[in-house]
Order: C-alpha cells, then sequence, then structure tokens
C-alpha cells in the first residue's frame, strides 16, 4: 500500500526532531511541540502537562549533555490521516560522560501528532524503559 | 468545540476496555486489540511485536489477579478523525494480594486506535512508570 503522503511528513519531522535532539539545543528541541501539549518522560514525575514544565525538564536533561547526543530510532512505524498522526520506535539513547564514555540504553517512545496551521506538530509523547517487578528497578539492558 | 463523534467512540471503547481489564478475564481482554499490534508495557521487555506475544504477556500479568482489578483512569484526553484516534491518560492501577490487601500504583498509558472494518481496535499501547535516575528504581509512590 502507498504509504500516505501525511506518514511521508511525519517521518521528515521525526527525522528532524531525532537530529535536533542530538544538539542538546533546548530551545531548537522546543520547537517541535505544540502548546498545549501533555508529555510523559522516562525520568522524573508521572506527567509534564505545560509546554513551560516540559521546556524545564528538558534544560534539566540536557544541563550536562556534550553534543552529538546519541539518539536513533528503530523499528518506526508511523501512521496519520489527515491532520493526526501516531507513531512508535525503540530508542537507542546515550550520552558521554565527564571522561568522555558513551553510556547508552534501549527505551521505548510513542509519539502523537497534530497539524496545527498546516505544520505538523508533537501534540504527545510518551518515553519509557520497562521495570523489572522482582526487583523494582528500571531494566538498562534491554535490547531489540 | 463540539466532540467529534470519532473520539466519543473511542471513549466508549476505552470504558469497555477499561472495565473489561478489571475482570482479568484475558481472552475478553484480547478481543479490543488489533492484529498486527505493537505493543510497550510497563513490566518486562522492551516490547511486544506480535497479538500472540501480547496476550501471553497479559496470561503471566493476570495469572494471580483476584477480580476486581483496580483500574481507573484519569485526565484522559482523546483525540481522532475518520479512521485514526489516539488517547493519553494516566491509570491508578492494583490488586489484591493473597491476604487480600489492595497495593496500588499510578501509572501512564498511551493509546492508538484505528477503525477496521467499522470497529475500533487498539493498534498500539504503551504502559510505563518513570524511573528515578539517581537509584534506577521504578517510582511506585508518584500521585497526580
Amino acid at each position: 500500500m502507498e504509504k500516505a503522503i501525511e506518514e511521508k511528513e511525519i517521518g521528515i519531522l521525526i527525522d528532524q526532531w531525532s537530529a535536533t535532539l542530538r544538539t542538546c539545543d533546548v530551545t531548537q528541541i522546543m520547537a517541535f511541540y505544540a502548546d498545549p501539549l501533555t508529555a510523559f518522560d522516562a525520568i522524573g514525575v508521572l506527567r509534564f502537562a505545560s509546554i513551560d514544565a516540559y521546556r524545564q525538564h528538558w534544560e534539566y536533561c540536557m544541563q550536562y549533555c556534550v553534543p552529538p547526543m546519541t539518539f536513533e530510532l528503530s523499528e518506526l512505524a508511523i501512521t496519520a490521516e489527515r491532520e493526526i498522526g501516531f507513531a512508535h520506535f525503540l530508542i537507542h539513547s546515550g550520552a558521554q560522560d565527564k571522561e568522555g564514555n558513551m553510556h547508552t540504553m534501549w527505551m521505548r517512545g510513542t509519539g502523537c501528532y497534530r497539524k496545527i496551521n498546516g505544520m505538523w506538530k508533537i501534540v504527545h509523547e510518551h518515553f519509557s524503559t520497562p521495570f523489572n517487578p522482582e526487583t523494582g528497578n528500571a531494566i538498562f539492558d534491554a535490547k531489540p
């Protein structure tokens, strides 16, 4: 089946968003999000219910980030109609420590998108890593 | 703004799905999912890439479940067009232990839906709890 033009557009958005994440530049990263937005991140609190709260969280996350960060998607699947769409993917993510050693892990991501004034924006996203129910620890060594 | 008829339909689906989850009946729960589907659960592995793998996971999760399970949604937001939609919500979830004591926690959920042969089905879902980056532990006492 021919991929819908909207799915191609969201694929381009996701490519640009991923490339921007790798720069660790919070101002440029935030340009991909709609306002209002609700975001569920892998760390910290249950949810970020405003764009300002999410920006502060990105600033916290990126404060020690030395670009380029590792942020590579795999198993990306995109579904879209005229003005909304969603996608899910695995993420190989990580950053260098102060000694320059790269630490990476695999996570999961779901993105929800809406075309607003002709531009696709992220209206919701959900990042996470599963936990081990026997230990209560997040699973950092999961691999696809 | 008038809520789209599709958003009302997905709201009904989510109500029925939640009520069915509380019964712990895996066969009835699985009727809400499309095949193929990709699911990210809060525990276990990175992703379930088939309906069969996800059914086995539900059977594992429900093996000690004494109905009614606690599974209550809040902050539900639904977006839909003609044949696709998505939703995000917080979940107050839990179950009784063997002594009949209820243990609950808050999690996050994202659902993605598609109308297939006139019926809304879940084509993707993502459940998680955030973790504390300092300890690596999943956060079980988060509250909205």
